[in-house]
């Protein structure tokens, strides 16, 4: 129990914002019809089809991996293989929810950045139609990656093209869209379905909001019968006005961008003071709210006593730190502190 | 999309109680570590051990299907067989994600008031040992029922000795368990545990909660490991503090009873005021929050223009009306009028 | 261990066929290349054709369990409902299995002989489109059924015409297809295809075979990709000649319409026996090779010291004697006098 | 169809050896009672005692799948994770058939030779307690692997320590565990159990059966309930007692071991007659049945017109050589010829 402590250890440590909070408030009146059939409802659906076209379905959801998993049981049958990267929230943190859910394989792929190359994924297809194997029939990015790095839209084409040619769904994470948006400096559709994405899991808990997902298909078809998959998947909330006013705040006047701007202003921030520490080095690109770096331990112990955050990789002594839509300058500044006093 | 009107349609329409809602803005205080370990969690948590005992182990949850179904998944294994009646949320409204996430066949017994009795289960015992048939293993009840009727202890105590017997797990799907004790006017240790109940799905959702849940263990070794099968379910919140206010909201200064008493009573007000109305037939006993009624079709047509509610039994004019923690008396008299009103 | 006896307990009790056992050896010569791609399955797919069509699609499969299964699993999503008898193997004796495997929900109507009507259907179907609800996807009838009783052509027609106005598949369990085909003196095509049927699990291992067992597509489309499914669901057999070998005698002038037409003459000749034996009563019409009766229980248990046989329903005193294409005249003659000893 | 070409391509292309084929026969007399309940299934248990122990439990399936499959779904959740080689045909041959039947993830760890190392375990231990990841809890090896090398006793020790220290069980892949023992010249016993294993998959397929495979549990706790997911897994034969018999015949008077040797030998005397044949490489230990070399692809494509074989690693041009109980000195020489043919 650290509540007290200001928290490096995720976005999710954040609480929600306060426009959010006003807005669930606000839709706290009177009856409403369960399971989304309300006013709220309908205006946060109206609101992604302004982001992403009249066509879109999309459907709110509980959790990413709620998010990640009934989408992907959605488009795939058990003997189908989905290919992620090793780094994928799919792969390292849904506790097996995709094998489970989906009956499927996964085939992850070794990455250093999150990333995957269309060269790491060729051999992979050498399975179709062999039928002792199961068959890739999903890639799965993560947008911002787990490790804080972004796809640029060239490399997402170059996936979606390889993906069309075989037969392949694209599905990307936007567990952080937002961040990776914000980061590209590029509209939320310009990263994805322009690119051809076809399902999105987009993220809006670690954006500010309290726990508001969506799964966004981008082809009417493929979410075709979703409502079953989304039921028996458990995601489907009674008093769905108060997820859907989540979304109706954050994606009123770019409340999503904002927030996401300035976590990555506060890592990027993060990133610059501590660049030139001795002893300090940042391992990943700080694209968007992640700060990897390498430290020596007694000074990770001696932090980890004053902040929250994770040890990434014990072995190499690499930890994380996240920022988030309320982190302040001066928390930054704070922390720096902390970690020149750690070292020292 | 009528939003605008008052609704009898669900406990679930009606919005979140305002003490619940100050409780989670409360908690909207600076950063707290994900799910679980939080200060808000751990109070919560401890209000439970109040409620049932210091040795119960409580799990929050994102969904009432959430909640039964992973803790059914978590005791059984694919060859078993889960017992409930033919009424059952379980059965009826989870679009088969009892199957679909334990892999079980479900027995359903015919019961007309949401109860299910020794005899009807004491032939489905007789698969025991047979290894062709899948092997009961859970009885599950629903308290109060989907009828709108209430289990007495002594009933419970039965079906708890059966179970006890035949190495079943006694489970009670307490999406309405506040309206239950209401009724009852026990505790709710007195309707569950003290009865044999060995887990229990409690619901606050439809108590004046927003999206509040949880599986109770009464026995430790059931739970063990199930934090693993609560995220692989897809049921753990990230900003778990504000499931966990909710819950410290309800059950603090026993506001989920007033809750439940006020909804019980105003069904009870509503089958009063209409008992004597001929054209009108009661058709359950009126022990919680709702009522069902015949009533013919024409008048049904008339007052579904002005108020929503479900048509439970289209066969026979069967409607259902529920109340909740918001319904006012003058709400029900406005309701009574207006049935009049549709009748004549 | 009985198995000195002779057994009136399952056509499945039954040698293999002298000339299935011939082909079997006959194909034993030399390498094959393993999971089917040999002539011997060439040869017997090869004969599918001929009975069913040229464009019909053929799997081999090892159990009638896993036909059935593995079939439903890939013509259905877990948030289907499967519509079948409750006396059907599916529900009763696949321990589960299709839930397991399909994830689906099993609505079982009740029936006395074993068949189903369309009657019983209609009220399922209103489930149509509601997301809190199992759809409806297929409809399973078996044939002859597990009570030894035939659908009737124009029975058949008449659900397929309501599997196909609704959207539903029809799947015919054909474990005793062969039966059903001597008993309507038919052929297989038309008491399947020709009245509609879409999936059919074809068995020959109760007709004289060892373990053959296959799945019939009529439909080219719905068998796309089920060799992964088949495959994933652990039927792929290595030496796959072997069970080719065993449908390429009973597909061998008639043989499987011999072994059928014989067992049904045997059950004919036990029935006709025993109908004016007091204190017997048969239960189902005898149309194949199954007789169901009433006797009292002493009288059962006598005669089960010297014969093998299930008693069906203890409440009712109720057994079930089973004929094969090895019960020989003298079998019936003997059994019956054992009858009247064990009565007397 | 190249069913005239002797083939190299596996051991399961290879006939039913005329003992096994004999002692079908010989089983195929008279009604016998189905699923097991008969005299040749209870002198294959026998047998099996009189190999492991009189304690552990049999159980006889159908496919090589089957066996590891429904095994290790009932000794898993679907939370735990199945840790194994990237060879292992579980990860790579059964077209996800773990993932779907026992909802687990599966690591895999790279191996050039089949064999996994502790060193390679150790690190997906620490997601032990962390609720997000799979728990690890089978370690699965095979033996003789994929590979055709063998773990050799100190070996298998090692990792039963490692899996004992750490709450895994041991699980061993036994597709080809006859052809192990031979080449380590010890009893089943001495490279299964007396090692620590704690379920053994037993092939006997490729050993000169039909269709025989079976789950040995050395400890009664785990096999425990098995019978309902052997019969769920569609794994349950109704005439057991031709599978019994296969195993009868392999059992009596070591033919198993025969077989295997002399697999076993067939695959040295190809080795060794082609280890100094230039433009040929072998790049794995030939300890079993199997022969791995790289060659020229001409010659590879040359060869195949002549013999049927799998080519392992196109990128490499390695293929797979497979040797049989049927295989001859004269099917060598004339191979070794042809290999002559094709590279000169």
């Amino acid at each position: 129990m650290k509540a007290s402590l200001k928290s490096f250890a995720s976005d999710n440590n954040a609480p929600v914002h306060e426009a959010v909070f006003r807005a669930m408030m606000e839709a706290n009146e009177g009856d409403a019809i369960g399971y989304g059939d309300d006013i709220h409802t309908l205006a946060a659906e109206k609101k992604f089809k302004d982001l992403f076209g009249s066509d879109v379905r999309v459907f709110f959801m509980l959790t990413g991996t709620g998010s990640n998993v009934a989408s992907l049981s959605h488009v795939t049958r058990p003997y189908h293989a989905i290919i992620c990267s090793d780094k994928a929230h799919l792969e390292k943190d849904e506790c097996g929810a995709p094998e489970k859910m989906c009956g499927c394989k996964l085939h992850t792929l070794t990455s250093a950045d999150g990333k995957i190359q269309v060269e790491q994924i060729l051999p992979l297809l050498e399975s179709k139609g062999f039928e002792h194997h199961a068959q890739p029939k999903v890639l799965s990015i993560t947008q911002a990656t787990e490790m804080g790095t972004v796809y640029h839209p060239e490399e997402i084409r170059t996936l979606a093209r390889l993906a069309n040619e075989h037969d392949l769904y694209l599905h990307m994470d936007g567990a952080r869209i937002a961040n990776a948006a914000a980061s590209l400096d590029l509209s939320l559709a310009e990263i994805t379905r322009f690119c051809g994405v076809d399902i999105l899991s987009f993220g809006a808990t670690k954006n500010g909001a309290m726990a508001a997902e969506a799964v966004v298909f981008f082809d009417q078809s493929m979410a075709a019968d979703f409502q079953y998959t989304r039921k028996q998947s458990m995601q489907l909330l009674s008093k769905m006005r108060y997820v859907s006013a989540q979304f109706n705040a954050l994606l009123r006047d770019d409340l999503w961008l904002k927030n996401a701007r300035h976590a990555n202003k506060m890592a990027a921030l993060l990133a610059d003071k501590i660049k030139d520490i001795e002893d300090i080095e940042i391992t990943q690109k700080v694209e968007t709210n992640a700060v990897f770096a390498c430290l020596p331990d007694r000074a990770i112990e001696k932090l980890q006593r004053r902040y929250f955050f994770y040890v990434w990789d014990k072995g190499r002594n690499e930890v994380r730190w996240m920022t988030a839509h309320n982190t302040r300058e001066r928390d930054i500044e704070e922390f720096v502190e902390a970690i020149r006093w750690a070292l020292g």
